[in-house]
């Protein structure tokens, strides 16, 4: 499959969310064989994360939006968690705190963003700025609007500065959303994750569709571009997810970088000190 | 006078800096006149300062630019140490740590944006890496020359944030700058200003006059203006500074804030703990 081409909002695109179904699977399922195609997409992804991490001249940024329950944690724990935590963070970002209120809404985002040699996963970020803040009219929208553009300048800086970056819109149906709440309420290990707002904001569900759709077609671009992944299946989801993440980082040709040192002379140095190593003895 | 008018490069303006006379002092000499001036400014000053940290709803960023022994620490000094520093913030910008290379160019600066209510001073700022950066071709051409686009859309996210920006050239000639070196080398209580590079860096006077007329005339916006200051002498640098900051602020129409609380019930408050601690006695 090439999901990275089926999924992509690349620059220009303009795509509506409901053409897009949550449902698709392309008649794959849940089996050994994509759970394996999935192990071989993480072990590639840690592979290159490695290699990102020692060569330290290039990141990744990875985010990660989409309704609640529409699969966030799940995607971290599933495809990212095997990473080499050296080189990889998880920045979540809630309800901004007063000293980040006190600043403009890209602050608190800027100051996370990945240093060289790093992966960064946004678990939710600047474009809560544009859905939340729109939808209960937090800000104006002369306000929200003009924070597309904001946002892609702050996106060509750190494009610019050698950050690829991945966004993922995690797809899923109001129906799925009900089913996997009611999974929270049924499984006293899901509990902690049912917030007060779960179903408040369920009315507001259209008005979500129209804020990613518009978040999606202006500011996706071939170094920022958006994926549209449909999420009612985890596995689904977990495979072109993998899939897509493996593909960027190996169009990146990562390479272990060579040898900063004379290895004949360190060998050397080796070599003498197991000798006097030995002498004493 | 209005050196604000005079001295403001604004939006669409080309300036060329040779056609500024360091020198200029409109007929001003260092006297009780101008010393009394510039205390009514300071003291206005403090009090904007003060109107502007209740207020908490808008900041005010000035960076300060110029040669080596400009005046940028005697503005500091001179104009801005009465300020309360409860509600003001100097923010030196030296050679870029590991960490801040490891980043874009303007993580480190952003991260250092005045919060609501705040005056933030740059000492030195993003403009360092259009000058030095360009001077020394640490940087190729292509580069710095993005990095004006990079610096206009940081500068119009703080000010669509309620920050007002005033940025300080510092205009020194390059005589100027060899007698405040002398005085370096001959007052020992200046001696520690003294630094290897201040000698090398003068056979570059011309290529950083060069940088800093190009960055002015790049990064110059009624938003966001840039002011070439005659800074020859120090008392008019100081004048002309402070009038400026005066002029700016006084255009914000800073109040205090109104009282959030009832009066007239903390002053019952006030009485019956008043009454309470008599009984005791």
């Amino acid at each position: 499959m090439n999901f990275r081409k089926k999924f992509a909002v690349r620059t220009g695109d303009r795509i509506k969310l409901s053409e897009f179904d949550p449902d698709e699977n392309f008649d794959l399922s849940k089996n050994e064989d994509t759970a394996e195609l999935i192990r071989k997409y993480t072990k590639q992804l840690t592979e290159y994360q490695f290699r990102l991490y020692a060569e330290n001249r290039r990141s990744l940024l990875i985010v990660l939006q989409g309704m609640d329950a529409a699969g966030k944690d799940g995607v971290i724990n599933h495809v990212l968690a095997p990473m080499n935590p050296l080189g990889c963070r998880c920045q979540s970002f809630k309800t901004p705190t007063e000293l980040e209120l006190a600043h403009d809404f890209l602050w608190r985002i800027h100051a996370a963003a990945p240093r060289r040699g790093e992966v960064v996963i946004f678990n939710r970020s600047h474009y809560e700025d544009v859905l939340i803040q729109r939808v209960h009219g937090i800000v104006p929208e002369k306000v929200w609007r003009e924070r597309y553009d904001f946002i892609n300048d702050f996106e060509r800086l750190l494009a610019r500065n050698n950050v690829t970056i991945v966004k993922f819109f995690l797809h899923i149906s109001r129906e799925e959303q009900l089913k996997r709440f009611k999974q929270r309420l049924e499984d006293p290990g899901r509990n902690w994750k049912i917030s007060e707002s779960d179903y408040s904001e369920r009315k507001y569900w259209d008005d979500y569709q129209q804020a990613f759709e518009d978040a999606i077609n202006h500011c996706s671009f071939d170094h920022a571009p958006w994926y549209v992944i449909p999420s009612n299946h985890k596995f689904f989801r977990n495979l072109a997810v993998s899939e897509i993440l493996v593909d960027t980082l190996g169009e990146m040709d990562l390479e272990m970088p060579p040898c900063k040192v004379d290895l004949a002379e360190i060998r050397e140095e080796y070599r003498k000190a197991k000798e006097e190593e030995e002498k004493k003895r």
